[in-house]
């Protein structure tokens, strides 16, 4: 008997079901930091978390919607960050993204779900949908609406830009020496040109 | 009959084995771009290129090594690039850099094998390797040994990481309105950037 029909049933509590949620969320987010979108099959989470294709597709919907929903759990501790980036006074907005940024890169249960957005935004494009909307709209976007610019969402975009450039090269890609430096080092030279790209002239 | 042999008894002039590694070359160069370095295998590159395994491996080695001669000839319009770059004035780097790299991106024939370069680097070590190869010692080393100051490969990196993002946001993921910002606007903001990162304080 499956998962799905024993919940159906009535046969086991809801918060077994919740955990049946997590379980296929913490596979799933597995699946795709090691794999990547394209070679995680919602058939190969259904069974590493030991239940049936269809309840997964039950919970959750499509592929497309399995890895949102990983992701989105695993970023949930940073979920106010971009709120408190975006609501400080606005002349240190820039060290409040770098370091909201270059957190959740150098915590590793934040980390893993970001490579698995990177690793399979570059390759996917239902991949690189959410990459959109988790990374651009939620974080970027609440910064632009802050900035009393014409070009404001370009200059969020150029700021984002200098930070995943870094994140590529020092955690996905490892270059020397950026890859082992004191991020605080990084920080103070990353930080004021992030600013400048958001409120400079 | 395979080429190997063929070539082995002198049937064929040389221009004919220069034609064939030439295809083999692009073909790998369409199938690491299309499906990345890890689905890709010398097997197929061979048989879309009507030649046996073993004369891929006999020109070229490894797959890594077929990878790397596949990117290597596609970057070989802007080879001479990255020393111009370099060998000019140092007031006028970070535009001469930012310019270069736009360049080689906005050039459909230099952005394919760029693409299998990003799109195989983040899920694959050894191609990984090839960019820390290709893009950090070439064109960012080159830069850093212009420079007059203790942390120089640092300072070029975070400039490359702003280039590098650059070209993830608007080339890979293609974050709007990055994406579609004309070319000499993006470059305007981000040239002072770069050249603040290799010769500011």
């Amino acid at each position: 008997m499956t998962e799905a029909t024993s919940r159906r049933r009535g046969r086991r509590p809801n918060t077994e079901s919740a955990d049946t949620r997590d379980r296929i969320l913490t596979v799933a987010r597995e699946e795709f930091s090691e794999r990547g979108y394209e070679k995680t099959s919602v058939r190969a989470i259904a069974k590493a978390a030991g239940v049936d294709s269809a309840l997964v597709h039950h919970y959750f919907g499509t592929k497309e919607q399995v890895f949102e929903a990983a992701i989105a759990v695993a970023l949930a501790p940073a979920q106010n960050a971009p709120a408190a980036v975006a609501d400080g006074p606005l002349d240190s907005v820039g060290e409040r993204l770098t370091r909201f940024i270059f957190g959740v890169w150098e915590n590793p249960t934040t980390r893993t779900p970001l490579l698995a957005i990177v690793r399979s935004a570059v390759n996917n494009e239902a991949a690189a949908a959410v990459f959109r909307r988790l990374v651009v709209s939620q974080v970027l976007g609440r910064v632009a609406v802050q900035l009393d610019v014409p070009d404001a969402e370009l200059r969020a975009e150029l700021a984002g830009a200098q930070l995943v450039g870094c994140a590529m090269l020092r955690y996905v890609i490892k270059v020397e020496p950026l890859a082992s430096a004191d991020v605080e080092q990084v920080i103070a030279r990353v930080a004021p040109v992030v600013q400048g790209h958001l409120t400079g002239p």
